[in-house]
């Protein structure tokens, strides 16, 4: 008995370890300071269905309301996901150099995120390190962490299309590096890597022998002449452990259904193949009726679904870019997929000009929402210091609206006119 | 450079400390060694959907169709929920000693499971230690042990209605316990407790300042006069977290949607909070429809469904009694909840007749297989030696057929006729 001790519950160390970064920053924020006389217009969240211009397709409507009703989907299914749906991604999604390709190599998760989670938690444990991007998605470093796992950084380089930093990057590696995680196209910055460049990266890992886990959630997602490759496609040999999922492509990100597939000819992968399994096993996958819907997408001709949404991606990304050019103080890297931008700041300029108001990416932000009601995040929610992050899903009003207030922001914190 | 390493590709620890007992179990049964001359009765799964006979209500097929169809439900929530969702579930889940009760005190998760997950993973780390039943829904050790949590065992006596060895409960107690688990109604007993037990297990939880979780995902699943009490309805001080979800009640298990309640008036779970927010923001909660969903379902008049399921599943859990009652060798504890039942095996009677072959539940288990094609789980999966689950939710005339192959085959092998 210890009657003593009295009520003392705490959270455990694990889950204080669970940091996000985003919060993390944001909560810098006072969010309540915002000029009331101007309608706030956020872009923010990484979710393209927040204005209602870019919903998803009747198909999956369609698709999941015949699932509901036939009352057949709802069901446990096996821990990685019904295997009908496993084996119709594995179809689907075989490549020309990987033509072995079965439901075995494929796990259903919780979203891109869960999948991603299945992975991490799967491949290292605390004390090896994951190699993550810079600029990143902060839930990469969130998921180490949480798992005590040493989050390791590369850096992209903004001024060379956002390549990897390679030497850089394999200097970073140890014999407790466990992964190399990439993100193309990528999330926060919009850009689309040449195979060229893939296969650099391909060639690390191959010398290191440390397997790549590809976060392609925005696979196909390309414009401008920019052509997608899955990394599996040019690797016969570096295992790639691919993510992906229906929420960006078919704009349904709350339906929360992705997966892994594990390209691995050579079976590099055979002992963690355990271990991911196991994984699985805690959560027993994502909801059945959006599970179901999988195959119904994968049979269907959904390209011109597909080209719509990236046209208007790719008209969005353009005048963002034309607005974004003109404005004094700020530097756009040209978006070629996904739907973000990363847009430096001269925090030289608006220092000297706002007597250290604005003296990085933050304060700009927070005074460009005071001011101007334009919410954007802040680069250091990515580990990018004076930059920031524009989502450019919203209607062209609108963003022409917040771009025109961003502009007018800018002039007169650097005094212009 | 570390070319020398080879591909070593392995399981991190935490993956493969990730046992499900259920598999481990059933892994030593050849589930090839059926009867093929028979058909194949499965009363195995904890799945009420796999026979067709208890499907769920169409009213849920109407609101998921409803929310699938606006498009205004696809997006991100905050990572504990839709604040909507779960100001609902605040204001039904209000009980008279518990008015207080707001959406901060409610987080949605994939499924009840999800819910466990995350409050195993907040309230407890590596070393610490929870209290958990046997007989056990396998999953709780499996998420302890995965987070390195060590998980404590607590007898539930089924001659005595599986009431909980109180004094065996308290000597495990130390200054590492971080909770102590409960299930009522029980799976994989189908016991419900009196108010009175309830009390003496509060009891013991506030002389240790321990919190109690309560995972009450079968709640008001009773018949033959059982009565359902939450923990909460008797608790004034001592914290409860009620796990619950719409899987069971409302026979969707597949759609992965639960929750957690703080009932905690006198606020000794506020560091813990924090905790159990982080644990939501690595998933980002459950489906988003289905999410949608749970307020129509809690402002509907659903008691026609429930209350006729109930009946069905009284119907069912009496016409199991009847038969398993006569059978020669097996005990039955007459279940009052949920749909499952735990049946003892004389294994001393059955060891003796059959030199040998059936000396355990394992072994009884492979040989009903093997011979007469009924699958039932050895008691080992829920750490209770020499008895065995029935699920009891197939139609009655498919239950008649595996009661009767039951009967013959303890009549055979215990030499009798």
């Amino acid at each position: 008995m210890d009657v003593a001790r009295g009520w003392n519950v705490t959270s455990s160390p694990q889950s204080l370890r669970t940091i996000n970064p985003i919060q993390q920053i944001t909560s810098k924020l006072d969010m309540k300071n915002v000029n009331k006389d101007k309608v706030m217009i956020p872009l923010s969240l990484g979710d393209p269905t927040v204005f209602g211009n870019m919903d998803t397709d009747d198909f999956l409507v369609e698709s999941i309301t015949k699932h509901a009703k036939t009352k057949r989907r709802n069901g446990y299914t096996t821990s990685p996901g019904f295997p009908d749906v496993r084996a119709k991604i594995a179809e689907k999604y075989k490549l020309p150099n990987h033509q072995q390709l079965t439901q075995e190599d494929v796990m259903l998760a919780n979203g891109a995120s869960g999948a991603l989670d299945i992975v991490i938690a799967a491949i290292a444990g605390e004390g090896d390190n994951i190699l993550l991007p810079i600029p990143s998605f902060p839930l990469y470093e969130t998921l180490c962490c949480h798992r005590g796992i040493e989050p390791r950084f590369y850096q992209q380089v903004a001024e060379q299309d956002w390549q990897v930093d390679l030497q850089q990057l394999e200097s970073q590696m140890d014999n407790r590096t466990k992964a190399i995680l990439v993100n193309n196209p990528s999330n926060p910055c919009g850009s689309v890597w040449s195979q060229e460049h893939m296969k650099q990266i391909i060639s690390i890992a191959r010398n290191h022998c440390v397997p790549i886990i590809a976060d392609e959630i925005y696979a196909n997602m390309v414009f401008g002449g920019a052509k997608f490759t899955y990394f599996a496609e040019i690797s016969d040999d570096v295992p790639i452990i691919s993510i992906n999922g229906i929420a960006k492509q078919y704009v349904v990100p709350g339906w929360r259904t992705g997966w892994l597939i594990l390209y691995d000819k050579l079976n590099y992968l055979k002992e963690l193949r355990d271990g991911l399994f196991r994984m699985t096993t805690l959560l027993l996958g994502p909801n059945t009726l959006s599970q179901a819907v999988i195959p119904d997408i994968l049979d269907h001709d959904m390209s011109g679904f597909c080209n719509d949404l990236n046209k208007a991606l790719e008209s969005n990304a353009k005048f963002t870019c034309e607005k974004i050019k003109k404005i004094e103080g700020l530097t756009i890297f040209e978006p070629k997929g996904a739907f973000y931008t990363m847009v430096g700041i001269d925090v030289d300029r608006f220092s000297k000009s706002t007597q250290n108001v604005i003296f990085d990416d933050v304060s700009f932000s927070q005074e460009l929402l005071k001011e101007e009601s334009v919410f954007v995040l802040p680069g250091q929610c990515f580990k990018m210091k004076n930059y920031f992050r524009i989502v450019f899903c919203a209607p062209v009003d609108k963003l022409k609206e917040a771009y025109d207030r961003i502009e007018s922001f800018c002039n007169k914190k650097l005094k212009l006119n």
